[in-house]
């Protein structure tokens, strides 16, 4: 499937799933320490890992999240590996930076330009703390997309994201006010938002305010959500409204040489799973 | 003056700011553009210019943050010179990595090894947005603190900070309820908020509400913010509780050969602003 440039993100995001008949986004988040024997345990091997990865998902993944963090963390080296590996995925599908920025005007203009000209990303996941004018730059260019953090899938998240945890029935949780904020902010077709698969019902009440936004949903697989909801909520009217993001359990399927054989089975498992649901 | 080694990051921060007689942090936010006259516009006219000005500024400044965008803007080699210019920063200043991150438990613990291991700083600041076990990982070493993004200085920040902006007396904001949680969180002696100068009337209610967190306090200087009420308040009652943030007006004092000692003047004149008021 060739892109279509004058679509925006969200089209596109649409279009692609469709014709891919894929809700599956792999997340890459490659550690060291977990590296399948027969790899080095370097930067070098790490980035060989990736891209063996992403190879034998992309016949079943519409969509590749790279996680900043794990490359950061390696240090010297660390940001050149996350260009390499940035640079392999298929530009034929959505390419997502899960860097959850978030800064003051001009300082979000220079990450959006980091993320979307410097490296080759379609979408990056990004924080509404700092409100609208820190959350626009995101959003400038029609083509990129920026999901917003809104319940996310780890378990102190009500903390904040419930306040102000009120009983009474008229009084919204933050992060339906995020939510809001954000389809407000999708004048170019290009927000979305981040909902974990962790807090179903929370899912749900998103996707009755926010019935045309894309979600990006983490939490199923290793930190145990519940992938019927995901895909009963997630997907919206149309079917084609989300990605549904597993890290560990495909990229880690297979700790020997055939790793990237088994995270190829299992993605193409769960990619049949998100099918028949 | 030598550091403590048991002390925990606020002390060590209060113990510096009273031995140096200064709150001044000095903002590294360096754009190729506006690199002065004779310098080359590229990451090593950048590097050069940030240790230049480090050089310079030390004699006035405790503190110094560098903006993680303007290194991530550069592409290739921007994560290196970020490398570059923390390594030359003063160790007996306290070092501020301005990277606003934030995500769940296992990803925050890599970005807080990134920052505190890989690179050399003592503090970072972060976004609570995902909540407490996303917080946490930041605070387990006492050596090392964290500014929380509390009520920052950008003129759109009220549409998520002044949540649910209910007229009620009773009903506090969402950034006093962040201001609330971080003071929970501080079990080690090393949290803190960024509360922005651009709002002294919420920079007053957040200091009323947490007496003895230290904040970072941005928008003073380019941004307009309230020098008067960023002492008055941020300081708090023994008056040093606080680090104020200049960057523009401090890096970008001169745009000639003699741009140093053009920043020195500048971080002069603002030190001896903030002791006189």
């Amino acid at each position: 499937m060739t892109s279509n440039p004058a679509a925006s993100f969200n089209a596109r995001l649409r279009q692609t799933v469709r014709a891919r008949g894929s809700l599956l986004c792999v997340g890459l988040d490659p550690e060291l320490e977990k590296l399948p024997a027969g790899l080095p345990r370097n930067t070098e091997g790490l980035v060989q890992f990736c891209c063996e990865i992403v190879s034998a998902a992309a016949p079943f993944a519409v969509a590749f999240k790279i996680n900043f963090a794990f490359f950061e963390a390696l240090g010297k080296g660390g940001w050149a590996a996350l260009e390499r590996v940035a640079a392999a995925l298929p530009p034929e599908s959505i390419r997502i930076a899960d860097a959850k920025r978030g800064d003051i005007g001009n300082t979000a203009r220079l990450y959006a330009h980091a993320i979307f000209h410097e490296l080759p990303f379609d979408a990056l996941t990004a924080n509404a703390y700092l409100g609208e004018d820190a959350a626009l730059p995101f959003l400038e260019d029609t083509h990129k997309g920026a999901f917003f953090l809104c319940r996310t899938s780890n378990p102190g998240s009500g903390s904040i994201q419930l306040f102000p945890q009120l009983r009474r029935e008229e009084q919204k949780p933050l992060y339906l006010h995020v939510a809001q904020q954000a389809a407000a902010w999708n004048k170019n077709e290009n927000a979305g938002l981040v909902v974990g698969a962790t807090h179903p019902d929370e899912l749900a009440r998103v996707r009755n305010e926010c019935p045309f936004l894309p979600f990006l949903i983490p939490g199923v697989g290793a930190q145990g959500g519940d992938l019927q909801a995901a895909l009963k909520f997630g997907a919206g009217a149309t079917g084609d409204l989300c990605l549904i993001n597993v890290s560990r359990a495909i990229i880690y399927a297979g700790s020997g040489k055939n790793f990237a054989e088994a995270a190829a089975a299992q993605a193409d498992l769960l990619h049949r799973q998100m099918r028949e649901k």
